[in-house]
């Protein structure tokens, strides 16, 4: 039985377990935290990333490694494929990692992105604000996450407080896109089977995000009223990020839309919030896609089953029965401990039409304070 | 947070996992069989169900009590329910261990079985043979599956010798029906939340089945070329089912068709081969049902979405690749080793119409040598 390692024991891992057990899979984990979420459901090793002796030993406990969150260490991910071969490649991971290089990255392959400038000094502070503009988003190049280590400032001398807040270098300042909705594309990338041959690729289709205080709250899939071309657009470009960094498994890209242009914001090489729709919306789920990617196994169906809804759960979760009796209604649950902020579940709402998953979501709005559910079901406020 | 604690660790118990962690479950297992499919995703009290001392603790650790294989001793399931809520009630089992109570059960509520006799000594072939003519099938009342425990007899004399080898008593001899097809109805009875409100109750769709020496092979879902009226009549008498047992969960009724009535030939207490199909080719699967229904969850839908054919496979599987490079193909292993005649996975195929199904189980014919496939793909065996 081939045993994948996981580095991360969060909900992703868990989702993915959940995803790869059908195929006949067995998992480990290694994360630092114990009582993980993934943790309940496999052998976890409960340790640093940054210790060898035991990136040793999980290299040989397992037959192929992949990770659930972007900042696993770049040395323990090139240290383990060493040993064993690990996707997505570690320089997907290094890419993601530096918010500059991967704005570079995104450049260099013709891709939009909003303006840029590393800081790293007061002396950066003048050019940089010359190609931002004003307002403009101070962020640290490294380990932000749901909003987490950014600044929006209006001035120079906002930018000047906000450097020293952030750490004064290793910064980004990045233009405020006034966008119009985000938008991310989930890309999925095989194994070359034979030399010669190209991997295979699949996309699912684009999907609406709705941030709030940086962080998911609500994802439509499809996105609704795209433009012609779009999804063909997004296909595009992430074609060519899977190409240059020789990309195994899912890869996500979180991107703006404004004046029907497409700018990409940033990547997730693994799995992503933006994709827990695919569970029950699609043929395929993305844990499952990414698993099958990183086996060298055929791809599975990337389209849209209907019309979803992912609603996260932050903070609480009402009781299941609340949630359940709506028809339309998915719950994922992932063994974490309410505590505000916290993504402890999801819900993903599928429909067969899009005035169905209107009145699921206006069912929902009903047991589940989520602002962003409002202007969803204006059109069957009158039905509820 | 809930732990289910499931008598049986096979692949029933295994599938019931997968569907209850999303739901934010915790299971414990009870089995006598060290490395069974479900122990590599919970933890497992490795003994016999017999032992009072384990079912003790076994009862203290979990909150509810579920068994995913009916031949778990009475006497084990009403020791628990003196202790921990279990579902189905323990009368279920007992009228299903026992081909005489089953079908006598089923006479009971007006529902028509094959013609039977009990047979506990030579004396009782004459009157019993007098009920069910020639040729007929004698049976153990008690422990039998999978074809095991019968005898085609064609003679008085037959019976005879069928009688001796199955041990001349506590044998029922059965009418040998030359039935048209094998139909199954899946019904789930939840709990009443409120005296005096009646349990929700729901129905998948009527499938038909194909056996071969005595094991499942194909289950085509929903069953192609119903009469009009067959599923009502169908859930009318599951229905009398549930009612007088006051049940609680997924029961599965295998029924005969012939010229078109409905017979009914035995029950199973539990989640149900032939309903394997609905993990991906209904909302929600008798997994997830069966759970919500012990629960006193709300049930969710039990429609089909669009079209399935359920394939198990028997003895071994090939390579996943070959499986997953159809498009319509979901593959469900039980992390079992391989051994002739053994249930180690089986294959979902879902198509959104009955011409698109046709087409994979065609794909599917050309990997796996099922003679059960060949006759569902002669309408495209031209774009094979």
């Amino acid at each position: 039985m081939t045993t994948i390692g996981i580095l991360g024991a969060g909900q992703l891992g868990r989702m993915m377990a959940l995803a790869g057990y059908p195929l006949g899979l067995s998992f480990r984990f290694l994360d630092p935290a114990a009582g993980s979420p993934a943790g309940q459901l496999a052998p976890q090793n409960t340790a640093n990333y940054t210790d060898e002796a035991v990136l040793e030993q999980f290299a040989r406990q397992v037959d192929l490694v992949t990770y659930e969150f972007e900042n696993v260490p770049v040395q323990a991910a090139r240290f383990l494929a060493d040993r064993v071969p690990v996707f997505p490649p570690p320089q997907a991971l290094e890419a993601a990692q530096d918010r500059i290089k991967e704005k570079s990255l995104f450049r260099s392959l013709g891709i939009a992105t909003p303006a840029f400038a590393p800081i790293d000094s007061p002396t950066d502070f003048q050019p940089a604000l010359r190609l931002t503009g004003l307002p403009a988003v101070l962020k640290t190049r490294r380990l932000g996450y749901d909003g987490k280590g950014q600044r929006l400032v209006h001035s120079a001398a906002e930018l000047g407080t906000a450097a020293e807040e952030l750490g004064r270098r290793d910064l980004i300042l990045e233009e405020f896109v006034a966008f119009e909705r985000e938008l991310s594309i989930l890309a999925v990338r095989g194994r070359a089977l034979e030399s010669g041959l190209s991997p295979q690729v699949a996309f699912y289709p684009l999907v609406e995000n709705h941030h709030r205080e940086g962080v998911l709250r609500l994802t439509l899939a499809p996105a609704p009223h795209l433009h012609p071309g779009q999804q063909e657009k997004a296909e595009s470009l992430a074609r060519a990020v899977l190409e240059r960094l020789d990309y195994c498994g899912v890869l996500a890209i979180e991107l703006f839309e404004r004046r029907g242009e497409l700018l990409a914001n940033e990547m997730a090489p693994r799995v992503h919030n933006s994709g827990h729709w695919t569970i029950e919306g699609a043929p395929t789920s993305q844990f499952a896609n990414h698993l099958r990617a990183g086996l060298g196994w055929p791809l599975g169906l990337t389209s849209a089953q209907g019309f979803a809804a992912m609603i996260n759960l932050i903070g609480s979760a009402p009781p299941a029965s609340d949630i359940l009796d709506i028809p339309e209604a998915h719950l994922h649950l992932y063994a974490k401990a309410p505590r505000p902020g916290r993504k402890i579940g999801h819900i993903n709402l599928v429909a067969p039409g899009e005035a169905e998953l209107r009145q699921a979501i206006g069912r929902l709005r009903q047991r589940l304070d989520i602002p962003e559910l409002a202007r969803y079901n204006q059109t069957t406020r009158m039905e509820i």
